[in-house]
């Protein structure tokens, strides 16, 4: 019975794995089930993570929105422990999937040892492995599907797959200011522009499918269109591509693949709402997985900024899973201490954004530590705190003789210490 | 001719200070006339600061969001140069006005320095200084009319007066989980209940107003039953408030006194839009000045950005005035590493709302700088960014042979650059 949870959920199979979202989700398996069917929620398992120490993970908007933190190592910055690092703190604060970037280093190594040491499911990209040390222009369909094959048998649990960029939406980006700024799109507009075809990941589409149905590795139609600064968001190649992407997710059902869709990238506060829209009604409700986006190009250094700002946007207005950006996006590869600042501000949207939406329960933590912060109990106030290494530092700088304020307005000025006391006499 | 701006622009006058603010704004004269008689903007600019080195700017919802930063000195914490140090801090980042909070030190002299040294409007909350080196309890009208005139003297531009919260507002603040937060409004309740009697600033309002008008001091209404956690947001006693600033706003237009009005606070990010509706509808349009919103109260040490997130949702749905939030919120004073990344995040937050709201001209700094990034202009990218130390230093982290690309994917994967040299094939 090799299917994937796609396969079973059409077969009214409640699957384990469907059991434990339910479980993390407070949902019914059989709601569950049902929303993996209808292709809105995905479980990104590959059968070999699985067996090892993979804990199965919902994404879908019908849940908590999640967030992935990018990874791996670039050719002018490979150590391979490095990354093991970012992955450590990528899970600390966190982020519930992970993406091995890498096109340096010893790329099939590094990818076993976070696949190995990674209980979040990992994503990969596997354009990239298949044009390291050589040009893309040598790039045959049968690199393609050996790559897809060789990652899926290692237990990626969700590609990248460029396969929506058609030949005949580049010149759409004509206009462009900043052009095409995915790495896999412009190696890909390379690719088709040398060949003079029709982008071969779309031509071969069918084999990835079965390739990637066979070890139930989820799709993440990638977006190599997407805008790279605001005076190019949803624009006509942005929305040619995004519905090719729709074609794409109902091919890939078809052959029983669970399928995510990814989106923007830079857009005007204002445009976010309608860029969700349009992907849920064009995708049919496959899970939107977006990075940012970034709401202002203006701010390198402050990315991670932002983007969580456009990011809660998007998750409020119907993004499922939030890809984050760290303060270096656009000026270098992320340190860990960057990988620590991303995850915290995509936690900060993701959260937010549930809370917005009413997820039943996700406000508890909130009131919870408000409750803490009312009662001046900065023990609780500060466990309960997202990063609470970083709140307790700050607090503890000053050294205070109690804890009954703090140094932020003294003992004589705290509102919350005269709160306190007042509500006695506001309850007598 | 002793008129405060409001008072000219309903004389048809226009001021030399509505002409500089038409000027920066690139609107007619004519207009912001208009705008500050409608009382939709306000220019706080004190007399006495204004024969110093006082630069006008205007605030309200039909020019560019304009950003506040909080400083000043604590009992615990009181070194005027370092107070100093934010101002400069603040200013350099972006900060179109600063409130000195000083409850600790000689405030006298560390106010009076601010101002000295500010081009920026500078506001106080004078019932700080009323009651440093006694109890509230012993509070009288005339320490408030003394008080507000001196600091009026002294040439602040404007004044949080916390008016608005009566005494019959506290017993809706009996079901809230974090009770009254405002140090204003905490004391103030303090107040009323201990003396059994009316709001002591309501009681003479005719008489501030009467002060404020001779030296053109703004008023900024202070809303002391700002919600302080998420649980308390937009409740009975947040609204009851803010009806009573709606009568205080009216009553200070008609002794001839500018407004704004403050707001909060937390509020669950799908609450915003309406939190701002409602304050456009109550108070008549006057400018509302909000304090973020943070959209989730589990990230101390981050509130910067769980406030950025609420102050771009504010901004673009009527805010015109931001009050920054640091990452030492509700933990401690902010050092002056802090008030740069709070001045910062605020920023980014008015500039994504100036942007989204289409205020002409607003993208064109995103676009120059998105040009320069697609043309691999790292002169220009970097002077162009918002803060071009830090994107300068992470840039330069990592020493390389060239600038036709960036450490984040090396040479042979810089999409930018493969898109650069794409162009030519596209175009042809």
């Amino acid at each position: 019975m090799n299917m994937t949870q796609l396969e079973n959920a059409r077969k009214n199979i409640i699957t384990e794995e469907m059991r434990q979202v339910a479980s993390t989700e407070h949902l019914d398996p059989q709601q569950v089930m049902n929303l993996i069917a209808d292709g809105r929620l995905v479980i990104p398992a590959n059968k070999i993570h699985l067996k090892g120490n993979l804990k199965p993970i919902g994404i879908g908007r019908a849940l908590t929105t999640k967030i992935n933190a990018n990874i791996g190592a670039s050719p002018l910055d490979s150590d391979e422990n490095y990354e093991l690092r970012k992955l450590e703190i990528s899970l600390k604060y966190g982020a519930h999937t992970v993406m091995d970037l890498s096109t340096g280093g010893d790329v099939d190594h590094c990818r076993l040892n976070l696949i190995h040491h990674s209980p979040a499911p990992l994503g990969t990209v596997p354009i990239y492995e298949m044009i390291i040390h050589r040009s893309v222009d040598e790039l045959s369909y049968d690199d393609i599907l050996k790559t897809c094959e060789k990652q899926a048998q290692q237990g990626v649990d969700f590609f990248t797959i460029h396969a929506g960029l058609l030949k005949e939406h580049i010149p759409l980006t004509r206009k462009r200011l900043a052009g095409i700024v995915s790495r896999g799109g412009s190696l890909l507009a390379h690719w088709m522009l040398n060949h003079n075809k029709q982008n071969p990941f779309y031509e071969v589409f069918n084999d990835i499918c079965d390739i990637m149905r066979q070890y139930d590795v989820c799709f993440s139609l990638g977006d190599g269109l997407r805008p790279g600064c605001l005076a190019d968001a949803t624009d006509e190649a942005q929305i040619a591509e995004l519905r090719t992407l729709g074609e794409l997710t109902q091919r890939a059902w078809e052959k029983g693949c669970q399928v995510m869709v990814e989106g923007p990238g830079h857009v005007p506060y204002n445009q976010i709402e309608y860029n969700m829209k349009l992907q849920q009604e064009i995708c049919k409700n496959a899970p939107f997985y977006v990075l940012g986006p970034l709401v202002t190009d203006v701010a390198p250094g402050y990315d991670h900024i932002t983007s969580a700002i456009g990011a809660t946007a998007a998750a409020y207005h119907g993004a499922a899973f939030l890809c984050y950006v760290t303060p270096r996006e656009h000026l270098g590869l992320p340190t860990d201490d960057d990988v620590r600042q991303g995850v915290i501000a995509y936690r900060i949207a993701a959260h937010a954004a549930d809370v917005a939406l009413g997820i039943p329960g996700a406000r508890d933590w909130d009131d919870q530590l408000s409750q803490a912060r009312a009662e001046l109990n900065w023990k609780k106030h500060l466990e309960l705190a997202m990063d609470p290494d970083t709140a307790r530092q700050m607090h503890d700088e000053k050294k205070l003789p109690d804890t009954n304020y703090c140094t932020m307005c003294g003992k004589d000025w705290c509102a919350v210490r005269i709160t306190k006391e007042l509500r006695e006499k506001i309850n007598s």
